[in-house]
């Protein structure tokens, strides 16, 4: 066999790998990573099980294949749009925004993919436990980076842990209520009290304005 | 039949029927109520699934019927000490201390009960959505006539919708990393993020501390 023919075997390979993961992503969403089922992926995607199963071996991992396929669409969708403001207060606002967003557009069908999963697999100690934990850990401290970086700006700021524990509960909180109660509200209450407890700490309120939408080009003639 | 055998029938039945509720909270807290399985609660308690199924008839029945299990050991856990304490801030702070210990001392296997099947079916619209959402509406209510009445002592309070939503965040908050880390840290982020919000909407942090453990005793000599 050519390189050629492996290379071709390889991308056909990780398209088919990446085509699982992107329905395993929301089916996980909304059932849980206990929910994932391979046969329920084959049938779903038009495939076979043994084909499912050739990429994915047994269901652990494919359940930890999912969780690194959800990282990857959150990076892609929150943190590198963070990453491209301006760091301080900017940045600690905008990644609020962002993910404040990111839930609301249902870019997961179960909302934050993360805070589905999670629920299901708090009380459940192993590998799967372990893996959420760390990516957990990683978003928290994100956010605490942020913090701290907007220290200039927030004067009174003297524990960015805690900070970064406040705003991610608050945020998750809207995610959970305005799934169960199918309303967007409560990303208002979410993104109010981000607003209050960040003046609080010494923010000026004129830079934690939700960015103007774009404006339509003016009407000629 | 006599009246009183009637009545013996009656009160067995609802033996049986706690028996498997009592079961059935603790499983769906973990498993979901999705994972509710009438064969498997029959195997947990040595009763026959035919006799499960006499007591509840259906897997939805009895999924509504262990929501409102779980609700009345939330309620007696809960909600009555938390009436039994001086209406105002010291009931606002008692039932946060309450809700915190609640979760911390796994009063369900799987944290805070309602947290855990929440987030498994607030992407599923139905009748156990339904169930839940009405359930979450009586706990923010619950919290915001807490703050309403505790306004004399917050003299900056100015929407206690809003301060219940935030409350109510960092309170899950704190049961969901709890249990994806398996620390109690948490509880210590959460009572510290409450009781900065109550201060700065000024309450006296004399009120706030945490009740002293009761002391032994004195040795006699």
């Amino acid at each position: 066999m050519s390189v050629t023919e492996v290379d071709g075997r390889r991308r056909r390979g990780n398209a088919s790998r990446q085509a699982v993961l992107d329905r395993a992503v929301q089916l996980a969403s909304t059932e849980g990573l206990g929910g994932l089922s391979i046969g329920q992926l084959a049938t779903d995607l038009g495939a076979s099980k043994s084909g499912v199963i050739a990429l994915f071996g047994n269901k652990l991992d494919l359940q930890l294949a999912t969780i690194q396929a959800a990282r990857s669409v959150f990076i892609a969708t929150v943190i590198e749009p963070a990453l491209r403001v301006q760091r301080g207060l900017p940045r600690l606002w905008a990644v609020c925004e962002l993910w404040l967003d990111y839930s609301d557009a249902r870019v997961f069908e179960g909302g934050c993919f993360f805070r589905a999963v999670s629920a299901e697999n708090g009380p459940k100690p192993g590998p799967v436990r372990d893996a959420l934990a760390v990516i957990d850990d990683e978003w928290q401290a994100f956010i605490e980076r942020s913090a701290t970086m907007a220290t200039p700006e927030l004067p009174r700021l003297q524990d960015s842990e805690q900070l970064a524990f406040e705003i991610v509960a608050i945020m998750d909180g809207a995610n959970i209520a305005s799934l169960l109660h199918g309303s967007a509200r409560y990303y208002d209450l979410a993104r109010s009290a981000i607003r209050d407890r960040l003046v609080a700490l010494g923010a000026d309120p004129a830079q934690l304005s939700r960015p103007a939408a774009p404006t339509a080009a003016p009407a000629t003639g």
